[in-house]
């Protein structure tokens, strides 16, 4: 029977190509291969919680680290922490029962997306937020994002490319907050549909901006119609932060 | 006569050789005089108040420029970040007395140290804050910081290389506060000698690991010995703040 290590990861999504492996492209997964590689002889095989794409951070992603390796549990973090480049480090790592799986064991997810919102940007901010310059009106937004709540067919809200049976989801948590220019939504769920969270986060800034009403949330989500939300936000201001299991 | 204008400047000091222009080397000032030769027609120079260290970060240095162009103010910080590199923005450009000096007139200048304390670092923090992985005492740290307010002769904190006539110094604010992983010490004073609050900081973790008493900062003080002090703490982890005319 091999071994099954939950291992929570953090990075700076900034120069990778997103979290799944890929020939001749830098990507978080592909880093943690190579790591387990140079640290453990044998069997080993990794399986991410959620495929982040290329541009996006995370503080607590979560791999499951199959092994027959016996090697030591803190050694793991250590050992993987020293192979891997400095903006990706597994913040830890835990024994967890074989039939551990990532993905459909989780709970929920939770993000967070942060625009910077001010006339001219913050190189502090630069990384891990979008900087956006026209004002936005946060209480639009506040309001707007509770039409979210609940269970929607989020269709609308969904680039092409993902590859899943249904496109109804449940959200359980959409928070708009402002921290002087810094302006965070945080947003829970079992699931999220691919590029979710940022066409909620675009049409979330054209409430901001006025061009929509609070209430169009409701209309758009009826119409499973793409092309009603906003656009997709770029992918440096979105922060995956805890997976629950 | 020519104009003045105040540059509010911030900056992501990590791939930069500090503030003062150096041939061959690439500096902040160096990367604005750049700007300004592509920007402004005819006569400018330029004088920073604070000359941070290689890899010292700011969000509110000040320069002024003063140039014979007629240039529209507004066009000036525009245009400066045009052909700035993203990690240097101009926050602010104002019109100023002729005889403004930014290092002279100012009342006090702010910086923060950030210190990132866990046992494994996080890439989201790299940039801007020192990775210290000892478990540190910060109500010791906060005891030992009140011994810097006041009017002292700091030589014990400073590093050869400064060229001043006298090592007195009146440090008005020095708190620690702590946020989750972060530690932040808040330093504020008319002027600093070279390399102070990094040694100020490097003192502090001293005694955060127990291997000095709060009291002793008292001594070294008095000592007026680098040796007794601490060791210089690594530039990442400093940023300054803010400087008051």
């Amino acid at each position: 029977m091999n071994r099954m290590i939950k291992l929570t990861i953090a990075y700076d999504g900034t120069d990778y190509c997103g979290w799944q492996k890929q020939n001749e492209q830098r990507t978080i997964e592909g880093e943690l291969i190579k790591a387990c590689e140079n640290l453990i002889d044998g069997f080993f095989s990794i399986k991410g919680s959620s495929r982040t794409d290329a541009g996006v951070h995370a503080l607590g992603q979560v791999a499951s680290l199959e092994t027959s390796s016996g090697i030591e549990l803190r050694k793991i973090s250590t050992g993987l922490n020293h192979y891997l480049p400095k903006d990706i480090v597994v913040q830890k790592a835990e024994e967890i029962n074989p039939d551990f799986h990532p993905r459909f064991d989780a709970i929920d997810k939770t993000y967070v997306y942060q625009i910077y919102n001010a006339r001219v940007p913050l190189p502090q901010y630069q990384r891990f937020s979008y900087y956006f310059y026209k004002p936005l009106d946060i209480e639009k937004m506040k309001e707007a994002a509770q039409f979210f709540l609940g269970e929607h067919d989020f269709f609308a809200f969904s680039s092409a490319g993902g590859s899943v049976k249904t496109s109804i989801r449940t959200i359980t948590r959409c928070d708009i907050a402002q921290d002087g220019n810094l302006i965070k939504m945080t947003v829970t769920g079992k699931s999220f549909l691919y590029n979710m969270v940022r066409i909620m986060m675009g049409t979330l800034i054209q409430v901001g901006l006025g061009k929509m009403q609070p209430e169009a949330i409701k209309d758009i989500l009826a119409s499973k119609n793409r092309l009603k939300a906003g656009p997709n936000a770029p992918a440096n201001g979105l922060t995956l932060i805890e997976i629950k299991y």
